[in-house]
């Protein structure tokens, strides 16, 4: 077993578009993508460990152990569904990453998938004050679609490496219209990209009609960043079992 | 032939639970458990050798080359059995920790096994003066059973890595009551986490009954560290093939 | 799916010679090889993609996406063929090398290949100011047809590790006639080895008579200096998604 | 494909004695198994080769591309044969050494062989002046045969780390007697251990009764000492495709 999809409920989705939010540089994808889950009320519906991901388990509120998963959520809405793909981990390596990003746009396919958005970070050298969005993507149409405020990627970043890339990459070749979506953040792993992912936010708030209220944006944010950031630090303390020294 | 498991004997079980300590942070984990195995006189019915282990040999007491294996022994009570998981390494990387993880499972599903405890140490910054103990687990109940004296390990660690914290998350995937119990220790690769071994040795003697003498505890644990001390010094003196130069 | 062997048009061609010249020491081999691509007009006719490329895109100059590819362009003479392998990218690991050598010799023995030139650099800790070009391969008679202005790769280098050393051994395994030509070059990861890389073209240009007119040399490799040189920037800006810290 | 072994000829064989001698700590077990080779006129008769080996290839003296390989040779005496297991590398990582000597198990047995010495060098801080031999193995009968002027094992060191090790365990669980014999040596990587392979030789020449002159064990061993820091000085100049710098 290296690949476990578990379906919880059937939903019926409407043309759907997935939007990706996985940890990396400042966790800016993920912190939108938790945000817009959150907000929206959407529904986990998939379930999808690995053999590839992390060999650890995370512990809850309750103090429970959880595998490391990543989820797919949805939300219905007039005419067209929304995926939410988020999670704690990124898949371990490259050929892993390739792998999951075919098994994601499998499923997709099997709901007739519309369109993908991918968040994600660039890491900077400091903090930006003001964080820039870059937009690419499988075409024009769709890039124009998505780039409210941003500017091209190519005018600033080379390879895009991981599941906000490879996503992008591997939906053009099954000609699945796709975009990525960065925002400018920090390098530094412990920073948390609120900025950024206002940004992003901001973006798809506006581009896809999501009507949440900005309002509230702030306060959330700031009790998803305590979070974070607790778990950061907590990862920090410990590192259960280290390679022990016997391979020398 | 990438998992290689041998019966010895073929034990008649009655409820098994199944205890692991491997190496690790301070090999508390695994100074806990060989303890355990030494004064209950548990018989090994079970050795686990794999092309996932490291690729070398350890040299025992008698100067006889030994491969690199984790075992299975046993120790019948009335109503229980119990089950030791120890052995010398841990699976080489993420993939090789959950196959061996999932094969360890598939083994105690065949004896009817009903819970699993994993131990395991914390390391932290500087030797603790009076190790706290930790534990968390696949539910409520068990933990419940389980935390003597011991605190939520939510208050403290963020993922668990390796043996100890993915067999309690794959066991929670098979409906199998897990819980997994860690011992503050230091993160040094020499130090022994003695004292944090103890800890877990009164909460076992406790919570599971087993009747150890615990006046013998440290005379033995001096032992063990002896022992342990002089093979991890024994490992820095010699890297047998190094990585040869040509592949730079 | 692992390797992906994309057809884009059959060609016919004749006794087919095969040169290649990816990302390695200086891009020196993939500096030659891409403007020999350009100035003969050669016509791409296969794309490689794989799992064991780098899990990324790059952007195009149209802000678009692209998945990681090895090219495969032909150009037809009077008498013979040739094949240019080129792209951003070298397989993964060592196992990927040998497997992606190994695909590329099966095409090419589809094609009926005669022979193969892998172009490469050789790192030095300064920038040579007049950069000696190295000649080995599977036979003296191939190696002579080569080794115009060259010295032999036995007095100077150890292994040739990568595409342009492998090709060549495994080449050698079947029986077709392989040289494996080096130029000297600086070490640094940003630095372009144009020297090089024109000492690798005057060679060619003299033993395959290629024609290429060598007063156009110097300003389009300026050109090809610049874009690359701009890639390679751009590549040190932005890690889009970073080793989240919770494996630790 | 990834273990490829290429019979040469077909040799008789009697009751055949396997010794193995890799590149490792100081060269010492391949310094002396080539010398045997070498002196005995051993005979190749098998070539393997694989995708689990570096993927780079050497230069010989005739300035032509060799592919990594192990190989084996024979020699046949009087009521015995001997088998020389020598080459440029060593297995890439931990299973492919697994994989490795299990492969070389099938082929010894397939001959019927009868029993296994492993060489090897032991890494200390400093150059030793009269270098220390040590044997562990199998069992206690091969270990005395072959423990001329040697010391146990396991009074020094903790695990032996690839072939030399792993052969012996390897060898046990399927009841081959078998040694480890490892001579002292300088951990430095560009090191030879000529004496530590004078000590080793010592001791093969008088258990196995080889009668090599040696008078001429001297010279001989500087010649080697020559073309192998010849080798390995050359492997330091060049690294012909350092990873390229997008995958950042």
């Amino acid at each position: 077993m290296v690949w476990k999809i578990t379906k919880i409920g059937n939903p019926k989705l409407k043309n759907p578009i997935l939007i990706s939010g996985l940890p990396g540089v400042g966790n800016v994808g993920k912190i939108a993508l938790d945000f817009m889950v959150d907000k929206l009320k959407a529904k986990k519906f998939i379930e999808i460990s690995s053999y590839e991901f992390p060999h650890c388990v995370f512990i809850n509120e309750k103090n429970i152990v959880e595998l490391p998963t990543i989820e797919l959520f949805y939300k219905n809405f007039k005419n067209h569904s929304l995926i939410f793909l988020g999670g704690d981990v990124q898949p371990l390596d490259e050929r892993a990453c390739y792998e999951f990003c075919d098994t994601v746009l499998d499923v997709f396919k099997g709901y007739k998938g519309k369109e993908i958005v991918t968040l994600g970070g660039i890491a900077l050298e400091k903090i930006p004050k003001k964080p820039e969005v870059f937009c690419t993507g499988t075409d024009q149409k769709t890039i124009k679609k998505y780039s409210f405020k941003s500017k091209n990627a190519n005018e600033l970043v080379g390879p895009i490496i991981g599941v906000s890339g490879l996503l992008t990459g591997l939906a053009k070749r099954r000609n699945i219209p796709a975009v990525t979506i960065l925002a400018e953040s920090f390098g530094h792993p412990n920073y948390l990209g609120i900025k950024g992912a206002r940004r992003l936010l901001d973006l798809l708030n506006k581009t896809l009609k999501l009507k949440i209220n900005t309002d509230e944006l702030k306060g959330e944010i700031e009790d998803i960043e305590n979070e974070i950031k607790d778990k950061l630090t907590k990862t920090k303390t410990i590192s259960q079992h280290s390679d022990t020294s016997y391979i020398g």
